[in-house]
């Protein structure tokens, strides 16, 4: 394993203990990020919360979300989340796939998420919503195939998040450190939004604003990351 | 004791530990199994959280909810909950009596508990609601009597889930591992139902949706409780 | 000090680890007992958090609420709440007075706190809403002196509870027991009322399971406080 | 460095563990005191979780927000928020900087936040809103300079408090202890308003309630600031 690698691996785990204590997942819902050296391919961890023997349960896997390696492990039935938006988004160096409650009502109801928030500015292109069942009939809810996977992947489009109707969102990044960042803060924007539209009309960012915002925070992203490791490492 | 027995204690205690970590659970409120080799039997524990010596407090019940061996225990009052529903109810080897608070209001409102959340198709049948006063007058609120527990039976019938007006909930399941995890999603739905209908006109699950999500989640059953044994264990 | 003053000061400190750990009590706010054996006397504490010596820490008032003793201590200017509330209700054996944030709107709002959980029957005969600027006008809003006591154990009557209009409330009970009881569960019934109050029309408890409810938990007060011993203690 | 340095340096190191304790910062937001022996400085921490080497974390500032000593560290870049405030309010000696949820929907919908909570008298004057775009146009919401620090320290005017639309508040005191105090209050008090606002027509402290009940709680700062320590510490 390169160092370069191993680091990745690092950061992986402590991005999954950072999104476990922020809440973004619980036992369901994954964080994978994309091999370093091999575009093609991307990691995944076996579970979120890992026992002594935590460094046997990395995942790797190929650009068709096949395990590499001996063939005994079951890496999760929705990979193809991560797989298919690698495949589409070769900007994309991280991805979530979270079930927080608080984006759970803007995927079922008729309301957009929108940044009020300035930590937010990346929600300007707004979040899609993909609704697996107007493209795909009756399904378990879950996406479980290359299919449902691409069909994700083009609801996301260029945007940094897609809200998924009755089930989760799924977040993106240009590193591990952004899509841990968006995902904490897309799910406090949900919260705020919630509690500002019972208030009134809220003011929302502007286009600029949320422009500006989020180059500003893109470039400090090591702030929170170190902040999150101190409370959750 | 059978290993089979021993197995089962073992589980029923780290499902006590589990909905206590998960706020299902509080001073009140109790999780029962099924006798694994005596199917008119069940086992409960006599408080929600114990001291050292834990294995004493294990109850072992009789088909009419009374206490098995010496006599000096004193078990919960409301044992006919779990008594009634594992006679009328076969299929049923676990049961979760619960207070949670985010349930409650939509036992005492005129609104129906719904699955929007893909965790939750076992809603699809809804739940019930059990208001004691309808068929039984004025009482002190609890189930404390065979007929009272045959009553709540009745009014759960072959759902999962039976709401209990100004009170709680009860929840089943085929396993402990199943009546777990309902309790702590149905509890969570209950939670996004309420700001979802703050926002709008939620998107339920619909019939076939519930049935395939239900049957997906009830295969992999053990990923969120080895996550819970972990975080509460 | 006899073994029954020593009981009594144990299960005030344990009450105050509880009120803290329930989040009823923060550095504000405070509970007290009468003295099991001179009941024209109080027993406080100076501090809802104790550092090692804390067995200094308690302090006894008489009916007078002047303390006993040396006089080198600062009891609580807010101790006319306890004090007048003994002189006036012999029943009373313990007293909370708590700032606990969901009992606040409460105090503010015209909508009356009624009974919509079993616990809650203690609150069938309402709280009351004691408005010090009504016949007091402008105050700094505590309760800091015989009159202001008197004054708010008028409003308190026979019940028990009373709201303090932007302040928060004092709590009664016959035990200590009793009074954690009720603060922690008024408290939740609070939060319960005011989901259900925005899903629709909540059917409260009538006056008949109010008080066989509230008979049915005075007399179990023994199993929630060893739960909450167990947990905060 | 002298005693009252030495001791407003720990004191600000408490003030940042008992904010983030309660919520009032994360990752970002910060907490700054006057310098106890020459007023034209402030001191600030780099981060809000130290580690082991933490007593080299502190930054004096001068005047115009420029660090003093080696020129190797990075000072936050919204440091203009503190400079610019003890440029122009010589009573103010704590400056808290927060993105505290529960203020975020005051600052972005039409609704003023008012004291309701006795705690708040400090809110009588009223909470400026400062919307950065009215003044300044489209920008990335972040005080990052002499001007948009001047323009803060206007609009925050005589009172204690100043919402930022889109992104936090910043709360003043007369000293550490206030400053802190003032902040998880006026969270608290924006929690229980949007509550309150939601069951009725809230009752608000009057003029003469809110200033008595702020000298009040202005003489008894120490009493919260022991329990947070206790708590956090």
């Amino acid at each position: 394993m390169s160092i370069d690698v191993k680091r990745t691996v690092e950061e992986l785990r402590a991005a999954t203990q950072i999104l476990v204590g922020e809440g973004i997942l619980d036992g369901f819902g994954h964080v994978s990020t994309r091999h370093p050296e091999q575009p093609d391919r991307y990691f995944m961890l076996l579970r979120n919360v890992d026992g002594p023997a935590a460094e046997a349960r990395v995942l790797e896997l190929d650009a068709d979300s096949n395990p590499i390696g001996p063939g005994d492990v079951r890496p999760s039935i929705e990979r193809f989340i991560h797989g298919e938006i690698y495949r589409q988004r070769p900007d994309v160096l991280a991805v979530v796939h979270t079930h927080a409650p608080p984006l759970i009502p803007f995927g079922v109801c008729n309301v957009a998420l929108r940044p009020l928030y300035h930590m937010c500015g990346f929600l300007e292109d707004g979040a899609s919503v993909f609704d697996i069942r107007k493209e795909h009939g009756t399904t378990n809810m879950l996406v479980t195939s290359y299919e449902l996977g691409q069909s994700l992947a083009a609801s996301l489009g260029r945007r940094a998040m897609v809200l998924m109707r009755g089930h989760g969102a799924t977040v993106v990044g240009t590193s591990l450190k952004e899509a841990v960042f968006r995902s904490v803060y897309a799910t406090l924007n949900a919260q705020l939004q919630t509690v500002a539209m019972q208030l009134g009309q809220p003011t929302f960012l502007n286009t600029g604003e949320a422009k500006l915002a989020d180059e500003l925070h893109h470039a400090v992203l090591d702030r929170p990351w170190e902040y999150w490791v101190k409370k959750h490492g």
